[in-house]
């Protein structure tokens, strides 16, 4: 049951995209507009990408990094990043 | 002149989506829409942001994550992935 650190990215049509973000906070830390960031259980990993699954449809695409940790990762943001990231959606 | 490896997601207006766009192709490979990998040398990816600033505005946002290396990040795509995603901008 090791832990995986993982960063998701979802490009999904706009009438999905307040769906795919809601789901996705029950698992994962909203960083930037279309990504997420995170340590997950493998099995908790299953159960969401099932779940995701189900809410995108064809032209959606999601994609996820898998690391064995955010050790290594070294973030740099630009643009206005202070503001209130749930007024965005 | 170390080369890093670099994840870049954009969430930028729609109005400058084609300019961020086609401004990244010329440093990074193109992923999904909203994101581009690569290895890039220190001093490119200084240019890089520098032209980035230069293009963005306020609402903008673009989160650059930087490894040592690609070698230990695992990629998982959902949804269809087959498409041309020269289409979708």
């Amino acid at each position: 049951m090791g832990l995986i650190y993982i960063i998701l990215v979802y490009d999904v049509s706009i009438e999905r995209v307040s769906k795919v973000n809601k789901f996705l906070k029950r698992y994962l830390i909203w960083i930037q507009n279309s990504v997420f960031e995170g340590d997950i259980k493998e099995s908790t990993l299953t159960s969401m990408k099932k779940g995701l699954m189900k809410i995108i449809e064809s032209d959606d695409k999601i994609l996820i990094y898998q690391l064995k940790s955010d050790t290594y990762i070294e973030r740099i943001k630009m643009g206005n990043q202070d503001q209130d990231i749930n007024n965005v959606i």
